[in-house]
């Protein structure tokens, strides 16, 4: 379908005014290229299941069948599972969260959250303030209510809270409807807040009155480094975001909001209106797989596979890439972010990259705006170490011909 | 948190203005009170999952699990998993309608569905058609995207579409962004639309050039009379909502909407970024389920219990209520829908209702302009026979003062 061309389209006249800001994925149209064998796919961050036991997965859903299949095959509470939003509190404690399981709807994903809270808040027009680059699933959802998003850039302490805080003295009191950060190995430059930008950042929220969606999918993937208090522990005010899509499974589509009451009430509400209820299928099996099965040492053996990646990635980076690229070294998560010299576009590049057998995400998808071009993002979840330095290798030779351009250019002493 | 009381809420400026028409769920808000052991619950539209082999499912998940672990529990594609696109394709070719699996994409239930095409097509003060009363849970679709609904009222045959032919003209070419309907045993009236309806309907919307978008959850459980074609075999242009909620389980939360491609696009588009893609995991199961397990055996049964659940209530409504209370006698699906005399508010009384020992939805739940307040909603697909007929005895109860009061009046000569 991502493929099809319309020639003529008949209800053009009949669609949303939204339908013009809404964009298609990068990542998902992605996915045809990524999965052919001889791909090496840097693209998708896609956790590696393989090393889920699927055995246990299996028993998990044997298990919530025949103690509670008059629920799990039913429709459930718009809430979620209150076994599942238990366990949800449990492991917002063990990150420094303090809440109930009534301060939690479970919901698809994190990116039902992302589109459950943009519905909730954004009008046309409304400022959103993000980091530069974000997650492009956040600027997918919330393009959807056709806000005004304003990047804020980082640096290797992630967001840069100075120039926060001339944008919120810009827009005034109330000037944003929210702020999105995601503030552990972020997605996609790969960098972490520092503890003292948190407490900047949830100081200058109070002051400037702008709540702050703090969404968290690899905080738990740490490599290295000591832990980060989350920005929800620091102020109970946070609307917080989590998914078991990386510490389990993405396949079973289970996140959840954790907000303080009224909004989570507001979010309760569209969530009925966009699919009634979560399915209480996935919802127990979940249940029983945080409950029945040794899921710290899977979550280990995973954070240790990605540590290997990771190192392999960076490695591999220094050998085959030219000095005058810079990337970032994540302490956990999934991703590095490339940037290359200004004069580089990644978008045209990738049909090339692909025909040599790998593939990225393009660094404008990152941005709302068309910035990012000479940047891209590389995931390291997905590959093999092997994979991964063959991979770097490969996208090497792509960029080389330009690169030696580049520095004809330099060293003439020209600008480009 | 249905019942927690917001006395003050500091984010109150911030909401979008669409949350002042998101209005909650009836009859999520029974959910509650449904599920007390002493009340027999008419309320919530909920199946017979206990009839679902438990068993069956679960080797489901086994096999899903054992054979395709790296797809079911990894990210999907967001049109959904092929093979059960496929097997959406062959239930539609059984009620007549043909198409491909790439005219299909797999939503998180019809609801997903509803609100996918609300997000996709619906600004601000657009006009929906529907019939009068509907789905609820279709009007808090929509709603969350504003348009103006304009109920059409329904007879023995559904949908008046002389009626709805007036309604068109009044609006003129493309003065509708489409017609919202239920044909089989419609939610909440339970009448069907006749086959001489079915061809006007899509005559009248291919002339005034108003798309259709048919919802079809209860097609396949028809207890007497004839199969009707839906409108998607009568026009391929008509977009056709199909679940799996009532045919095996809405515990796994699958649906589909098959479309025309470009109408299709779109609604991919804005799946995308409501959650990236559905549950490979649910997915994988019911790709399982109806490929090895005797399905067409427990929908067989399922539909004979809810037959015998029908007469049942019928019967009890004959014997139990006055001769001044009108009802519909659906020929399959769940629902009765009961019309007091325009006296009596159904709403106040719920809570009466309760008291003693049974639940319905008030009727103007079923519209969005406080229509239907004389009206109810009584499900019979959820309580065994005898509960039926103890349910509707002290339904009878309930209004029996009221309607004492009402013959006096009557008897009297005085309009009430």
């Amino acid at each position: 379908m991502g493929t099809a061309r319309v020639v003529f389209d008949r209800w053009d006249w009949a669609y949303a005014e939204r339908m013009a800001s809404v964009r298609s994925s990068a990542v998902r149209d992605l996915f045809g290229a990524a999965t052919r064998p001889d791909v090496i796919s840097f693209a998708g961050g896609m956790p590696d299941v393989t090393k889920v036991p699927a055995e246990a997965v299996a028993r998990a859903a044997r298990e919530a069948l025949r103690e509670s299949a008059a629920t799990a095959l039913q429709y459930g509470s718009s809430e979620g599972r209150p076994g599942l939003r238990r366990i949800f509190v449990e492991l917002m404690a063990e990150s420094g969260i303090r809440a109930k399981p009534d301060d939690v709807v479970v919901t698809a994903g994190a990116q039902q959250a992302l589109d459950l809270v943009g519905k909730a808040f954004l009008d046309p027009g409304d400022v959103v303030i993000t980091e530069g680059p974000t997650y492009l699933g956040a600027l997918q959802a919330f393009s959807a209510y056709r806000p005004r998003i304003v990047c804020i850039p980082m640096d290797d302490d992630g967001m840069r809270v100075d120039l926060l805080e001339a944008e919120l003295e810009r827009l005034g009191l109330r000037g944003a409807k929210f702020i999105y950060t995601i503030p552990n190995f972020q997605n996609p430059a790969g960098v972490t807040l520092s503890p003292e930008r948190r407490r900047r950042l949830v100081e200058l929220a109070r002051q400037y009155e702008v709540p702050i969606v703090e969404d968290d999918p690899y905080g738990r993937l740490r490599f290295e480094g000591g832990h980060c208090k989350p920005l929800k522990a620091l102020d109970d005010d946070v609307i917080y975001l989590g998914t078991l899509s990386k510490i389990f499974a993405p396949g079973l589509r289970l996140g959840w909001v954790c907000a303080p009451r009224p909004i989570l009430q507001k979010v309760l509400l569209v969530k009925q209106a966009a699919d009634l209820c979560g399915s209480e299928f996935s919802q127990a099996v979940a249940e029983r797989y945080f409950t029945g099965t040794r899921w710290r040492r899977v979550l280990k053996d995973l954070t240790q596979a990605y540590a290997e990646r990771r190192d392999a990635m960076l490695a591999a980076l220094a050998e085959h890439l030219p000095p005058e690229v810079r990337y970032t070294r994540p302490q956990g998560g999934f991703f590095v972010w490339v940037e290359l010299p200004a004069f580089i576009d990644t978008k045209p590049l990738l049909a090339e990259a692909v025909e040599r057998g790998v593939a990225y995400v393009p660094g404008d998808a990152f941005y709302p705006d068309g910035r990012g071009r000479n940047c891209m993002r590389l995931a390291f979840c997905f590959a093999e170490p092997e994979q991964i330095e063959e991979g770097v290798r490969r996208l090497a030779e792509v960029f080389e011909d330009r690169l030696e351009l580049y520095r004809a250019f330099a060293d003439a002493g020209l600008a480009v």
